[in-house]
């Protein structure tokens, strides 16, 4: 479709997610031949500008408090802050509770040994497992722990003094999947990163990556000196684990998920092919199926493992692991958890399924 | 171990599962070269056997009733009867409304056509699914299905007059299973043919395949002429879809599970491994997932897909099918079946969980 006079031209179709053949080849050809834009990105150009932009915004005064997860996103944020105001950023990172066996403990090693971050670590496991007692809905899980978040922010500001200023690192896609800010998507999730948050804070938000897709964040992460182990790291939510138990969530649940977690992480590995998936996780199903252990019989929870390729998250495709890899993981699952008999893979793709299960 | 003065021998494994590397040469060795015993099993003997037994339990007066479903056991059940009472046995195949899409009226085409037995169909759906309303226990589902066609069978008896007996096609496994007669094995289920019988019934039962295997039942049929396309039948539990259905059974959930199925069964007969696994179904999960759909968020079912292969049903591995074919299965299932976002394979062996997921 076009509209010669007002200059705009419109196609039917998604020609910008990975999965549409030539589509690529289409937003070229538009952008270089017809729009004559020239594709002088480069994760440098980017750095600078945001630097420029966050030094301008920032100004002299004022502190700056950035919440790290240990993932990518955050870790890349908080490098590309920490170039533009140095030690005026703490980076809060909080343990909720709901992160992976040990993630918690390596991170911050990793992260204090090879960046310069103003790091502290706080421990607020037990405040994020109340808040979410009994608590079923996705969105409200996802809406609570959000909540808790803040507060843990806020507190932590007020005592280091200051801080007027909140660095997240929302990406590109999760802010289409979350507002309508740049066109008409729909809300498809409350991202932790953006939709989660209260509405009333007291920090104002810094998001210097909310218009990068994962691929280019990392080459930004690479030039900024963010170690590889971290920027290979496959994504992790926001709100942790308890997106992952559907239903509610207890202790024992996410201990249980830790360790099927730890299980999956390590078949894939030694099968050399954590790199190759976009994201692999266990998630644990609020259904109970029969099954016979020696001559009992078990009534017990089952496992879903999701393993998924993807160029930007955008779409993806199940992992075509091999059937041997699947069936070694399983017997690790139900033999080595107790309170699981049954595991399934999941083979959808996205769309129409999302990566997460909520 | 052994105690040599009361000649008895024991081992602390299983030997007898089909999955014991060389278990079936330890039972031979034992029968053969150390008891003495003779491999002289044939089909026309048990025939013959049976129908000697029926006859005798029978004697001359009354009539018999069978409870048919389609599937291999029962269709042979009734064959051995009818041989060896012929028309003193009706059988009567009710439909239960949790039967698979069209099977009611094909089964008994097929049946009618090919064997010369004396067939009633029942139409009884509508009670079976008012037994069922707001019932999630498995255990329970399968007692208030047994009890309704107990109900069925005994009005239809009535109206016959004179019958005092009901045929049912329970094999070996089902028994070991679900009752402990001949060993200390705990209940692993009540298999509908078994425990989910109510304690008191007018009928008598008899069950002439109770001390056979699914694979010795076929080379049974085989020899009393039931056509292939019921011998090749993959087992179908005599709950039907309830017992696929996770959670509460309502009129949409089988239309659902129904249409899953059929795409199931074209699919494997497509690709021409419908007779390479011992069972391939759906399973309706009582659980919501997040999707996308267009730009809109989705919250709909998740549907597991189980498909084994096995010898005799007691033990069973995950079928490796093509992973081309569970893509291809995946995306009908999605795009064809309104509510549907989500797929997911079952990659468990049995032990320790089970075939069915109830």
């Amino acid at each position: 479709m076009e509209d010669e006079t007002r200059r705009i031209f419109a196609v039917q179709f998604h020609p910008e997610v990975a999965h549409t053949p030539l589509g690529a080849q289409v937003i070229r050809n538009f952008l270089f031949a017809v729009c004559g834009c020239r594709g002088d990105w480069s994760p440098e150009a980017v750095i600078e500008e945001q630097i420029s932009r966050i030094r301008e915004h920032l100004g002299n005064a004022g502190r700056v408090v950035c919440g790290l997860s240990g993932g990518v996103d955050s870790t890349v944020a908080a490098a590309l802050v920490h170039r533009a105001v140095g030690d005026r950023q703490t980076c809060i990172f909080v343990d909720n509770g709901l992160l992976r066996e040990g993630e918690f403990e390596s991170t911050l090693a990793l992260v204090g040994q090879t960046m310069k971050l103003n790091i502290l670590g706080v421990r607020a496991g037990p405040a994020f497992l109340e808040a979410l007692r009994g608590v079923s809905d996705p969105e409200q899980k996802r809406k609570r722990i959000g909540k808790v978040f803040i507060d843990v922010f806020e507190r932590e500001a007020k005592r280091l003094g200051g801080v007027e200023y909140l660095v997240q690192g929302t990406l590109y896609p999760d802010v289409i999947e979350s507002v309508s800010v740049r066109g008409p998507s729909a809300v498809i999730k409350s991202h932790h990163n953006v939709g989660g948050l209260p509405e009333k804070m007291n920090l104002r938000l810094i998001e210097p990556l909310r218009e990068l897709f994962k691929d280019e964040v990392r080459l930004i992460g690479r030039e900024l000196g963010v170690p590889e182990e971290i920027l290979g790291r496959h994504p992790f939510p926001g709100p942790g684990l308890a997106v992952r138990i559907l239903g509610d969530v207890t202790e024992e649940k996410i201990s249980l998920l830790q360790a099927a977690d730890r299980i999956l992480d390590e078949e894939l590995r030694l099968a050399e092919l954590y790199n190759s998936v976009w994201q692999a996780f266990p998630v644990l199903l609020p259904v109970s199926t029969v099954g016979v252990m020696g001559d009992e019989r078990t009534y017990e929870r089952v496992v879903a493992i999701r393993a998924v390729t993807s160029v930007d998250g955008m779409t993806a495709d199940w992992a075509r692991l091999p059937q041997d890899l699947l069936a070694r993981i399983s017997a690790r699952l139900v033999s080595e958890i107790r309170g699981v008999n049954r595991v399934v893979y999941d083979i959808s793709s996205k769309p129409p399924a999302t990566i997460e299960w909520e």
